[in-house]
């Protein structure tokens, strides 16, 4: 198989540097573009310094054709700019695999209502698949336009599939209570995610109501045949990377879920998943143990025996539930080993 | 009023350290011994450089003369200690608040089974009086015996008491998610607690069962007249001190709670209270807020005007969550102005 | 003596709070005005919830009538703003103390150098005195206008002024290398200072020039009797609070510095200081271990017995490095006591 | 070639996993063998859960046999347990390369000065090449034997080089300040290092004498050519990896250090070097910028363009000051690609 050509739009986030990281490290693609409107002409690694060496590229100009002869386009932009763009891209023939929100929500209705914008292209909306891989596999290797899923919805759902799989849990009453590191909230300049205001602290936020949470819903809906109730309750957390959900769930009779034997349901779930590891029971996940790694590992209990079901999924938040993600459904999408790129080893300490 | 001589047994640990620190500032108090076996000779500063100039005591060997001749003894050591020595400093006329578990769980049988130890002295616990002052504010005037709450049991009572008191959730299916900084975890040396394994990490631990289960679920039970059911899950996360519970209930029809204004509720509830505050709605407290100081800060919420209700309540884990509230009780018991030595304003940023 | 009216100037950033902690537990001061055009009419609490129950004030628009009538004003406005209005308040009678760099530096060339400003009241720089208690406590007592000192000059000045004073070291090749937690960055918003890029790392800043050298400069130049050479080199370090100077100079035989004792120099200079803690010999100061407090904290080393001379200097550059310098600059200039307000124990952990 | 067979000894500790994480990656290494007396029997990815999926070995009782077939041993083990095993694998034919400090310094006597033992090998110790690849890559080719050098010794002496090999600056009076994160104080139980104790704080340590004292100067002094002296001054800092090395020297007439164009001396002098990166003029290398690289970067200064040269040197103290060195010395001892093994880009944020 030949290089694939990739490229980047708005590559100064995290989600920019981390895609830059992956991609820079990846046998089967050429980094061959990468935009910015505000730092065109200055080369990534001025910005990026652990990038020297590894990186030549400079950022340049957005610029259609640059981007039209490339194989696959990120985007690692704000909400509401990729919808702007991506028709110009798919007509070019490229494959367009979308970073931030705007495809994610299939209702265009909800999404102008959660994210407070028209959106620009229902119609290309309609085409857009969910990439989360675990879940649609097949329909992203057929995909033109793939939404990246968000970082909670990531940990979220591969935490809470098994269960609404096997319908054995009351779905209109699922808790998700998601902390994430700070990294979550982007690299743009805010005083809310000043070290000096968030370090050694810790708060909820969003609680009357978060964008993950109609993705979420959606997402989990889809699976259970109808519309799930859901509380979602992110935390920021003093931290950099990771984002460890910790969900709840009652057990329900009717689904016999009193007898089953869950660890053997997750474990089966995800025998086959590259980048889902179950871990054995009584264990406890730690977020670095997933610090840089496209990881997922999920520990599921039912405490003292009790109807309550209580899984533990942590991801690092720039990878499987952001840009990892993103080569692995590039990967997919150009027929490649789903793993390749994606084999680095968490950093532990 | 004269001047209360208090003694501290076991005062190396993080509890300790942080009783000094508000004794030595407490209007009407004097320390008058501080004891361990392991530092005793050394100048309390030298362990604990902050205290130079504040605190001159030395720690002394443990000394039943010395703590009989004090008015209240505090007893800040590992939990099974407190119970081999409470009786005689009762005999002698001391009061006694007890940091520790020991005193905790009424039933001794129950304490055995989480503590796995016997129970020293079960007379005497019928007569601790458990040292929650929102909830036993006279029993606590009237007591010889105080047992001081565990951190995580403070921050969850008070933040679920006037939903359980009104009677408008399901209190068959409560859930705390509680998150805890690292001093939580004691100043002995420990691998699980090093920076190096715990910062930029976020984990889950004892969530088949934790000792603190039983205490919540003991408190909330009291209140509601009947035994709660509760899923209780803690967090180590990367910061030193703090608690931050998030908790999760559902409003029954039966209690009307689909109709109450909870805002309303909690304000009244905690309008009295010198040490609870209930922030506007719509506010995220911050751990930070309450960092130093003997305060509980709540919000209530009802996201999407749902049957769900979540509560967020932060407290510092050594001050309202173990030392402050113990001043605050031994004020009680005293008959000083509770707010004596705790007018600390939280240190932030 | 009667209560003395305080007025804050620009009270949003992190000396701004700090200054609203420390004067709202001080008993000889009433608060009577905080100004923030940004933030006019929000009460001060909304904005800081540590202050909730402490501080009834709310931000009120700058007002010469408001703050004229104020015994003294507290500057924590950005560099370039106290300049312009302290002619006013000085011929109402008002006190000032400046807490930015407007009046550090005496010679207004210098000033413009280094602050890229005309300075806009160089005859008013005549008069200003440079608030650093253990050398101009009697200037200071009879001042109009204090200039508050630098974070990292007040911990590096305290460091090296008993080797200057006593004439031990080779005065023209000082180095001072410096490390401070990110609140010096102050509370505006900032990309170089989210957590997300300061947190888990160490960098060196501002190493061609850093406009605290000249004021360093400055301050052991007057000791010296004549003009010093050094080399100043800050650090951002991964924390909220704290400043850890780090000094080194070389001993000369013309101040038979090979002979002295040191330990005693600098006891002996700094015995009568409420402010200034020599440790015993061996020790290492932590920087907690005055967080919160307005102590610096010393230890003197001579490696080897060799001829370099190591100062280890902490202070919580928010408080004897800024705000809380700022109070006990103010106690000297009201006849206080001059530790009122200033006697809280450092918060360890 | 035919893949290199790999023992390490001692891999429970941060050094440990962390040569476990590169040579699982290492393209031309089979990883054979790894002991450990305490956890015999366990997968090593039960102890470091980020290692699931990518190394199946358990850890093993030590065993000579096991030992002995293999090509290279790493020791990762506490000062003082190579000197004891590495006879036998030498008379064995196996290669070894000591993370520990047993090797480091040729003389015995000075060994036992600073690490308290008598050194059980001094015969050995005369023929172990001390592994700085940019001072002996020659040397460690032909080597059975490699010391592998200390964290603060490789930063420090990378930084000082240039200066020292073209003998421009006063080589008795050299500083070097350097800052490390706490992993460097390794994985054992200990209250100093728990987060509760060392986040949110800095101090310095060692400053009466540290053991990398006179491995520094051993090292700069070889080059000098002569004795040189050296004030060196660590400090924990709270983060989990890295060393900031601040490095102090005056430019002497005799060397016409004061013609020099340091900035090129310093790329001219590492342009050949694979892990060695001089910045541009006037930048300040991050930790983070090397966080899991195998890489030193380097900045120099001549502040105010006076005598007084700095230089600032960063590593990973886990990879290039150590792990990732040590991988580097095994590839140029097996005629590898140097970089072998080593191409992973810092993680960034």
């Amino acid at each position: 198989m030949s290089t694939i050509k990739a490229g980047i739009v708005g590559g100064t986030g995290y989600t920019g540097v981390e895609l830059l990281r992956l991609l820079a490290a990846h046998p089967e693609v050429e980094l061959a573009a990468i935009t910015s409107r505000s730092e065109a002409g200055t080369p990534v690694a001025d910005l990026f310094p652990n990038l020297r060496g590894h990186v030549d590229l400079a950022f340049s100009e957005p610029d259609g054709k640059l981007l039209g002869d490339c194989d696959v386009v990120f985007f690692a932009t704000p909400n509401g700019i990729a919808m702007t763009q991506v028709a110009e891209l798919l007509d070019a023939g490229v494959r367009v695999i979308d970073l931030a929100a705007d495809f994610r929500l299939q209702d265009a209705g909800v999404w102008q209502q959660w994210y407070g914008l028209e959106h620009a292209c229902p119609e290309i909306l309609a085409e857009a698949v969910y990439g989360l891989p675990e879940v649609n596999r097949e329909a992203i290797a057929a995909a033109r336009l793939v939404a990246n899923p968000g970082c909670y919805p990531t940990a979220t759902q591969l935490g809470f599939l098994p269960l609404i799989e096997a319908g054995l849990v009351d779905d209109q009453r699922l808790v998700a209570d998601c902390k994430s590191g700070v990294s979550g909230a982007g690299r743009k300049a805010a005083q809310a995610t000043l070290l000096a205001e968030c370090a050694e602290s810790m708060k909820a936020y969003g609680v009357a109501g978060h964008r993950h949470l109609p993705e979420i819903r959606q997402g989990l809906s889809r699976v259970a045949g109808h519309a799930v109730g859901l509380t979602f309750v992110p935390h920021l957390t003093p931290m950099i990377r990771g984002i460890h959900a910790t969900l709840y769930a009652h057990l329900t009779d009717l689904g016999h879920g009193l007898d089953m034997d869950l660890q053997a349901l997750y474990e089966t779930r995800y025998a086959a998943e590259p980048f889902v590891d179950v871990l054995p029971a009584g264990s406890h996940p730690e977020t670095r143990s997933v610090r840089g790694a496209n990881t997922c590992r999920i520990a599921v209990y039912r405490p003292q025996d009790g109807d309550m079901v209580v899984v533990l999924s942590v991801i690092d938040n720039l990878v499987k539930g952001a840009s990892g993600q993103a080569v692995q459904n590039m990967n997919i999408m150009f027929g490649l080993d789903e793993t390749a790129g994606l084999a680095a080893i968490a950093l532990v300490p």
